[in-house]
Formats: structure tokens, sequence, C-alpha cells
């Protein structure tokens, strides 16, 4: 029987505080936080210690129950929602699972216990959603040995195994990779410093290079195909994901490989009609003149930092959700998924 | 009138020894590197203290001079050649430069004199040269206010003005630009610090960007043409450039705004029928895994890293030469340009 390595546990509720391993500080050290009320997991989100659109929808969760034990107030409750929801603009999992939480301790007496009883629920489906995504995805990507991926989308990203990354992680339990080039992932390097990590815990042989030589490895036949997370999918499929994503599709296309986009259903935003309607996240313009603590740029250069890009429908060859895989990519599919 | 400001100089000869800007310290520190000898100079190509592949044709040409004045014999003219050849493959203007100096000396009773005039004449050509891609390229683009580049093409990367950069410079001095976008071009990052730096002394304004942010701003209607060098140009057109150039003429075809190339007819090789044939330099995996002297992935992660990739002639909208433009980019249209 083949075993499973452990994945890494980047988020757990230990019943009054949310801990979190520290992104930000991996890989040199494995730090975990304790996080005691919806301020701090909204800081710690807005500075990525705790990243990954599935991850920080049940780390925003917790965070309402967190408050929600301090000050049980319906006032308390509204903040909490409105502090949480503000801490990453693009990702369509946090406001989704802070107003589900929201939702369901609204009107009730113990509003601790009614939004603690929600965050579970949505992290337990969190954790099938990824072992069904890996399921579908690696069955969707059966023949391909070479895998490109983008940014984390692994256990540092989303409950369990992940997203993108739990399909990688599957094809290696299967037997079928034999190799993932990782983009380093600029400008905060989560390829580099988690998905390098994730992967070597996994005992999964991998390649790192720089975000601008996958269109050049691609097009020499070097990838099978490109498997990316994403952060918001729009109702006719355009995805929002981590900056960079949409140039890999460019390649992808030119090449002919496979562009797969494995996300949960609730990354889906019925109500935002297509990527026009996406609001990009710009980040600090620190993040780009310096690198790894140096300055590196010369003093006073003016810096443009999108966080995000949006890739057409028309370039995502599927969408690997917990509820199977719309392929071709269109409103009629997505909404096939979410019925 | 309208004043140009100063270039930087990059290289000179002093006489006696090749005197270089350290490129790796910029924009630090402005040293100056003191080469007396072709080992020294093919050492400093190696690291990239001289970059750009004009300005390592003219060093390359002066370092043969330098090894001649200690020895000024046809084994040390053929030594040099070999050193410095071997310093940077893919550059063709290298070979080129190297081969003319030694084919000039080759036979004469002066060496070092005859390879010191054919050095001031390629040093002579190539600031001529890049006057006339400026003016040229300037022509093409006169519509275009919003210019994207990538890597360092300017006084660093080429006598004079430099290639790409010359061309922004001169709609700059024509006052009909608006905005540089420039990549930060990992690993190296010669766009923070070389072209952020050569901008910021030019008074152009510009904005850095993480090199796959490219893409979605250009989808995103921010960017009116890129333009930027070549290290080799293929009898066919197929443009080999700083890792990252195909997915930028990628981008720039899917939003329909021109993708120009520019570079001295010296980088055109006819001996090479088509991108296929360029050998694509695999630098140091160092350079990925640490940035600004920190190491950033976990020990012992495998590193891919192609310094250049191959743009097909296709996807070129122009090549700005200093003979004048190949528009559509093909071996006839460059045959013509080479006559």
């Amino acid at each position: 029987m083949v075993t499973r390595p452990a994945p890494v546990v980047a988020v757990r509720f230990d019943g009054g505080a949310l801990r979190a391993l520290d992104q930000t500080l991996l890989p040199w050290e494995e730090r975990e936080l304790v996080l005691d009320s919806a301020a701090a997991v909204a800081e710690a989100i807005k500075r990525l210690a705790i990243r990954g659109a599935p991850l920080i929808g049940v780390a925003a969760a917790y965070a309402v129950v967190v408050e929600l034990q301090r000050d049980p107030t319906e006032a308390a409750l509204d903040r909490a929602r409105q502090v949480l929801r503000e801490a990453r603009p693009t990702a369509a999992n946090l406001a989704y699972a802070v107003d589900r939480v929201h939702g369901a301790a609204t009107g009730q007496n113990q509003l601790a216990t009614a939004a603690l009883e929600e965050a579970q629920a949505i992290e337990a489906e969190e954790l099938e959603a990824s072992d069904k995504m890996a399921a579908a995805g690696a069955e969707l990507l059966s023949g391909a040995r070479r895998l490109l991926t983008h940014c984390n989308t692994g256990a540092l990203a989303a409950p369990g195994r992940g997203t993108a990354l739990a399909v990688i992680a599957e094809l290696a339990v299967r037997g079928t990779l034999s190799e993932v080039i990782a983009t380093e992932s600029r400008p905060l390097l989560q390829g580099t410093r988690l998905t390098a990590y994730e992967l070597s815990r996994l005992a999964i042989a991998h390649q790192l290079i720089v975000d601008s030589a996958a269109a050049g490895l691609i097009a020499s036949g070097a990838v099978d195909a490109v498997v990316v997370g994403c952060d918001r999918v729009a109702a006719n499929g355009d995805v929002a994901n981590k900056v960079g994503t949409y140039g890999l599709a460019l390649a992808a296309s030119a090449a002919a490989i496979p562009f797969v986009v494995a996300g949960p259903t609730s990354t889906i935003d019925e109500d935002c009609p297509s990527g026009d309607g996406i609001s990009i996240e710009e980040r600090d313009p620190d993040e780009i003149s310096s690198v790894g603590g140096r300055r590196l740029a010369p003093p006073g250069t003016p810096c443009r930092n999108p966080a995000f890009d949006v890739t057409p429908a028309a370039l995502v060859t599927a969408l690997v959700t917990e509820r199977g895989i719309a392929q071709p990519v269109t409103t009629d599919s997505l909404l096939a998924l979410k019925q």
C-alpha cells in the first residue's frame, strides 16, 4: 500500500486562539503564531503570514470565533466580519467564509458556539475538497509526467493537501509524476520558500526557476501541463490568481499543452460576471524594491505591485473543483458545478 | 535646443588596461575595475561585471589589445580569442568582435597596434550604431507614450546610449514619452539595479515591476509597445534575448501592441539558421536560490537557470538596427540589412 507523506498543518484552532505557522519565516524557521483576535488574524493575513485562498478562508472563519469568545455580541460579530473582509479584497474564499460564519451566528443565543460549528464545517468541507480535487485532477492529468506550477498551492495554502499542489501530490502517490518545475513567484517568493519546502517534504523531484523562465521552458517542450490554483473565478470562468498566471496560460496555449486551474467551488464568484469586475490588489512597493531584507532598487524608484492578474476563461483548459471538472470553462459549466 | 543627459561610460580603454564600471555593484557603488589581461576581462564578463551584448563585444575587443600589449605573439592572440569567446556563448557580438580583432591583428608586425585600431573601429561603429538605432526606433515608435522594457539595454549594455534604452531615451528627448515600465529582470535584477539607475539619471518617468506582472499590465492596456534588446538574432529572425523576453512577446501579441527588438546588425548571426540552433547558456543555480546575498530556497533545492530564451520571428513586429528597420522580420528582410 502506498502511504502518503503527512502534510504540513498551516493553521489550527486550539479552542481559544488560532495557531498559525508564520509563512513569512519559512523555510528558515517554523514558528507558530498565537492569534487571539480578529484583528490579529487579519493582520497575519495582510502580511501573508497566513496565505492561500482556501486557507485564509478557514483562518478567517476561526477568527470570527476567537473574536466572539472575547466579546460575544452582534456588534463584535459585525466588526470581525468587516476587519477580516478588508484584509485581502481579491480572495473570494475569505469573504465567503466570513459571511457564512457571520450568517450562522447572527441571531443565535450562543454566538461563539454557532460560529465555531460553522467554522468547523467550513474546515471539514475544505479538507474533503482538497482530497476530491486531488483525485479529479490526477485523473485529468494522468498522462502528464512533467508539471509546472506557480506560487504555492499546497498544505500551506489550503486545508489538507491544498489545491494544485494536492493534484501534484496525488500524481506522485500514483507514481506517474517524474518532475515538477516550480516558479519562484516574485515578489514574495512563495515558490522558492514554500513550494520547494513542501515538495521537499513530500519527496517529489523538483526544479526551481525564475518566473520569466517558464514561457521558454514550456516552448522548449520541457513541460507536459501547467497546473495552478486560483484566488477568484468570475462567473464566466475568468481566473484571478497570483501575478504571473496569465503569462503561463499564454505560454501553455502557444505550446498546446493543458493549462489547468484547481480550486474549490467557493472560489467561484457568481456575483462577478467577468474578470473585468475583479479588483486587483496592489501591494506594498517595498516588496519589489527590496528582496531578502536588502534594498535593491535605487532610492526613490517608483514600483507598481499588482498581486494578481486575470486569465481569460478561453485560455483555461479545465477548472478542477471538489464537485468535478468544468471543461471547457464557461458560464454554463461553472453554473452546473455550483448547482 | 534640447540637451541630452550624458550617458554613463561603462567601459573605456586607458591605453594600458580596460577600465570597467563593476555592474554587479550598481546601484549601490560606482567602482571602476582595472582589467589588465584577457582572462580578467573574460572573468568580468562571466560574472556580469561587464554585460550587454554590444558592450561585451567592445570590452572583448580591447581585451585582445590588452593581452597583446603584455605578450605580442600570435600564440597570445589565439589564446585571448579562445578565453574571450568562451566567456558567454550565447552573445553573438562577443564572438564577432573578438574574431574581427583577431583577424585584423593576425600576420601583422605590430599585433597590438593593429588590434587597437580594430577595437577602436568597433567601438566607433557601436557608438554610431546606438545613435542610429535611437533615431530609427524613435521614428517607428513615435506614437507610443507608455513603453515596457526588459533587462538593461542602455549605456551599461552598449556603447553610447545603448540599444532599446537608446530608443526610449530618444523618445524622451523628443518629448513624446510619458512613462517607462521596467521589469526587474530576475535572477540578476538588471532592471532593478541598472535600468532604474539609468532611467533615474536620464530623468525619465518610470515604474519598476516584477517580471511576471508584465503580461497582466499589457493585457490591461497600460502599455503601448514593448521594446527590448537582443543577444543573438538567427538568420530567420528568431531572437535570443534575456530570459523572459519570449513571454513579453506572447503578451504583446495577445494585446496586439508592437513588440520591437533593437540591436546592431552585428547581433545577426547568418550562420545560425533559426532559434533551434542557438545554444542557451545555463547559469549558476545560486543566482536563483539566493537573492541579495541571502539564501531563500531550502538547502539542496535544485534550480534550473537558463539565461536566455528564444522569441520566434513571427512574434517580433520589427527589428531596429543601425542600418534601418526589418519589418516584418524575415530571412529576406534581415539579409537586405546585412548587404
